[in-house]
């Protein structure tokens, strides 16, 4: 990768202003949680994974600024810390598991000195394993890769999203580390744009051979022959496999099926959920309208016109031809294979 | 229709400026052949029936307001005026059509003022002819709407299209007319946002229930029960019956089939090209990467970054539940039947 979403350096956190691509590539330097929380809520970093991580960081942050005289101080502190931190994105679950690691070290019995050490220690642990997640997902994914090939790719599951070189994307960046040559294709994925804004700007920025079209060009490529497969990354594994992922996942899974080409998703084993038992439990967010009618702030629809925008859609089991995780890659039957994966 | 896309009033064309929709219904006033030439260049006036309209207006001021003395250097006026209009959009097959169709007057024995009087009566039977279509389509077509159901459009086939009120909109209009109570859900159709600028825009002013969705949530609400039927216009279709309309347009009806929903077409019987077998004979137009990259001027991809912009994509015959022209509803086999319709 030759930029970062975000690091620990020197006793301060530093991100990639997100909201600044593709036009300019800013790093900011926050060194109060305060700032950190700000940035999670604005969209300064975004992506699950790196969510989490931003939260870790914001966490050792508050530990190394206390100025908490007692153990009992330093604990209400970070705890507060983590309630701020937390409550900055709702839904996205990496966020509370990163921050409640780091809460949990405050149960230990240690020094304050000690307590503070192993908080950015654990912090960093998060960070590393990020990493290596990315990386493993990645070269397990890589096998998939099939010289001279076209891969669809949908929203942003890169290195923008972790603290590695992301998920769906880290198949591509190494498969080209092992020299295969290939092409990707990325849908721009409204009404956010990820893919314009985000995957375009990371796989050019790489050195991955990479086309940007509308979300509604996938059919069209696909009868061409112009795509041979397709990598998501997902929000979301049901138990059974049903993969929950942005918007025009399912869609372009189908679109898929009915042109004969693999459909693969690539996620860390953490997404798998085995409480939600398939596709129908899982909850789909519904975002605000202006996302649907604005675009950079100019009105691209009338202002009241009625809409609907599902942030996510469910992609059924029967349309994955494989999921890839940093345990390795699994196929059908899924409720069987990614239980077996746990062990 | 509460607005008109254009018409001929008082020795004057007047046209709603289009590219000022959705925020603004502006109406302007054209006096000179220059002016309609440059209004269909800049997409003031869009839709290829509509442009056709235009374009046989042009010819009548032209004619209006010709100083010429003798039938000779009025003819060679016409010629020139002809050939202006028609430089516009080279690809719009109605613009030649139209302006033709009018030049064609030329060839008649009459006096400078009789053949200018008949300019102006063909440029208005033009209008009228389209009016009409527009509505025997909408009256066919209105009998494929079920009460209480929800269709998808793609695309603007609208009166805004038109000079009545439109092709595959006309069916909600008229279904409306008849009374029949059904929701429509219009797909904003991206690279140019045809769907949410102006079939939203037309609908909502017209009193359809519409609802305005990013292309890529098709699939989704597919599933969900929340689209019974689809509801198109088409460019161009082959003697097949294969159709050639706005890219996105055939992975709408893939998405139909997968989810056992019926397709319909709805467009002029002139759209039907039997010099054409089937749809890969169509040539499929690609448009500026500007489209893409940008929204109304704001960046939304690296700037760098490789494009596909194709304008059109095809649907199979076999995906298409039936045909609508101003003759009637058409059913497969449509390579018999769309010939049947001729006689």
């Amino acid at each position: 990768m030759n930029f970062y979403t975000l690091k620990w350096q020197d006793g301060t956190v530093l991100m990639m202003d997100q909201r600044k691509l593709p036009t300019q590539e800013i790093y900011n330097t926050y060194t109060r949680i305060e700032e950190v929380a700000e940035a999670i809520k604005t969209m300064v970093v975004r992506g699950a994974p790196a969510i989490g991580v931003a939260g870790a960081f914001g966490m050792a942050l508050a530990a190394q600024n206390s100025q908490a005289g007692s153990l009992e101080t330093f604990r209400q502190e970070m705890d507060q810390a983590a309630d701020l931190l937390i409550s900055q994105r709702p839904t996205a679950v990496n966020l509370p598991w990163a921050v409640r690691r780091v809460q949990n070290l405050l149960n230990q019995n240690n020094s304050l000195e000690v307590l503070k050490e192993n908080i950015l220690s654990e912090a960093l642990n998060i960070f590393e394993e990020d990493v290596a997640m990315c990386e493993a997902m990645g070269k397990h994914g890589a096998q998939l890769i099939e010289e001279g090939k076209t891969y669809l790719t949908h929203c942003n599951a890169g290195a923008l999203a972790t603290a590695g070189q992301g998920t769906a994307l880290s198949v591509f960046y190494e498969a080209a580390k092992e020299g295969k040559k290939f092409s990707v294709i990325a849908s721009e994925t409204r009404p956010f744009l990820q893919g314009a804004r985000l995957t375009a700007w990371e796989l050019e920025k790489n050195g991955i051979d990479v086309t940007l079209i509308t979300d509604n060009m996938v059919a069209h490529l696909m009868k061409l022959g112009k795509i041979h497969g397709v990598v998501t990354g997902s929000d979301r594994i049901a138990a059974n496999g049903d993969v929950a992922n942005k918007i025009g996942t399912y869609g372009a899974a189908l679109l898929a099926k009915a042109h004969k080409i693999p459909f693969y998703v690539v996620a860390p084993y953490s997404t798998v959920d085995f409480e939600t038992p398939n596709g129908e439990a899982i909850p789909i967010e519904e975002r605000p309208r202006e996302e649907v009618i604005q675009f950079f702030g100019t009105a691209s629809a009338p202002e009241s016109i009625r809409v609907l925008n599902p942030a996510f859609d469910v992609t059924p089991a029967e349309l994955i031809k494989a999921i890839v995780t940093e345990r390795g890659i699994v196929h059908a039957p899924y409720k069987i294979n990614l239980a077996q994966q746990l062990k």
